[in-house]
């Protein structure tokens, strides 16, 4: 990697989901060779015109590459990229970096950066904070996990595609450090949304308590975004309820490895499993509010009679 | 009160608690005629050097005042000043403005004021938050309930001790606003203490998380300003736990009365309840992440013999 200068480095991006493809642009606007690949042919037609080659598979796409970035739903898909046949352990060149930005189990994070590092790759946990939004605008908060020289050397890539970038220590400890965002930033809306319950059910003037909340220790990112929106029922997504409930399953999964109770954040999961249950999987993560609603009866009523079914 | 300028507005300020002191003071600076009454002599005497007079009983300051500003720690407090023998209904003069900076129950707030008005009485329920800090700096968030002709009138008084004053409604509703708030506050901190407890349990540099939280999503007023102190174990109170539990006192009220569920806040009062158990009652809230603690098992160690007492 050091032999290249930034305009000629390639960078592979696996996985053009809705926050791999506008990562993808943003490395190619920033000057790298960027190839991509999915499992989806059509996501990566969608990335053609921006500068971004297409892959012609997964292992020529790793083959190609000074620096692999993945960016996948889920644990399986990155250990499916890594281990598979055609994958990064088979196809990635000695030296190369490969920095994983999906959100995925810490300790299976450590298992293939261990795996990695014996065939020579040099690798970065980096899951990134931001959604969409961020992703597009090239200013995702990303937190990352590995050697202090490898992210010296990925510098160049992460900037083109976050702005906040925290070095948080070794393999593994960017996923935590999300994780640890993950549980804030639910606890935090679950917050928002039930002092938004309470004025609703009140008969406040809603507005005027979201301006009066934003002013002191009530304020948040979460009640600055997404209090207006509950308010609105506007439950367009800049992150899926589905999402986050996959990083509260990965939050319970460490807690429970760490034997530490997180009370708060397993009731937010229940919640959040209320609105997927109720159909709102794909809602953006603002719909919790569904399920408060719902719990205070103004969403079904129930038939008093004890025999009706 | 239209009879006088705002230079020798008489303004007389019942409770001068960590809250009330400062506020008295600010008064006085902005040049109302400030006299100060407390049930105790040596809180009178703490303002006398800050042009605050003292008041020399209950009944004469209500009785010297245009404007009379309550800021006491409950509702019996309030009704006591309210009803009491020497109190507002007996000694207040007609066109006098109340104003009650306390946090009381809301459906007492709405009595109360029904009972003032039928004496002459303007009154407006107008809670803070932005604790001592913001007292003294004259920076409060002030939520008002009451007639909006009440809340122009005052609006002198109101700006000498507060910054973002918002109107939200009629009487009540200022109160009502108040514990919307503080769900809303309360919840966010215990998912900045949860955040942290993972961070540290799972050895991560709990600075650098701080850090990489801030910039996204998951940031707010608590984890800025709390959550560092949570991680110094430095507790000293800028908001007694003590005073948090009343507040979650008055909400689960309220909520109980709206039969609306709010599971969150309840665990938050759980937990606060828990750090006032352990004597934890005049720290900061920030001492809710060592209820969190306990539950994680950091604090104390358990006699695993069933046969210990």
């Amino acid at each position: 990697m050091t032999e290249r200068s930034q305009e000629t480095l390639r960078v592979g991006v696996i996985g053009l989901g809705i926050m791999g493809r506008p990562m993808a642009r943003n490395l190619a606007r920033a000057g790298f060779a960027v190839t991509g690949f999915s499992r989806s042919r059509a996501s990566i037609d969608a990335v053609a015109d921006a500068g971004v080659s297409p892959g012609a598979s997964l292992g020529t796409t790793i083959a190609g590459a000074d620096v692999v970035v993945t960016m996948l739903p889920d644990t399986p898909d990155v250990v499916a990229v890594v281990r598979g046949e055609d994958g990064l352990l088979a196809r990635a060149h000695p030296g190369v970096i490969w920095i994983d930005t999906s959100t995925i189990a810490p300790s299976m994070a450590g298992e293939l950066a261990a795996e990695a590092t014996r065939r020579g790759i040099r690798t970065l946990d980096a899951p990134v904070s931001g959604g969409e939004s961020g992703a597009v605008a090239g200013t995702l908060t990303i937190m990352v996990g590995g050697d202090r020289a490898t992210f010296e050397a990925a510098g160049p890539v992460l900037r083109a595609v976050g702005k906040t970038i925290t070095y948080v220590g070794s393999s593994g400890h960017g996923q935590v450090t999300k994780l640890c965002n993950q549980v804030v930033a639910a606890g935090t809306l679950l917050a928002v949304g039930e002092g938004l319950v309470l004025a609703e059910r009140a008969g406040l003037d809603t507005d005027a308590v979201l301006r009066a909340l934003g002013a002191g220790a009530a304020a948040s990112w979460m009640l600055e975004n997404l209090g207006p929106r509950m308010l609105a029922r506007d439950y367009r997504a800049g992150f899926f309820v589905d999402l986050q409930l996959k990083d509260l399953r990965l939050v319970a999964e460490e807690a429970r490895r760490l034997a530490l109770p997180l009370p708060g954040a397993a009731l937010c999961e229940q919640l959040f499993r209320a609105v997927a249950a109720a159909g709102g999987g794909r809602l953006g993560t603002q719909a919790l509010i569904t399920a408060l609603r719902r719990l205070a009866a103004t969403g079904e009523s129930i038939d008093p009679s004890p025999t009706r079914r």
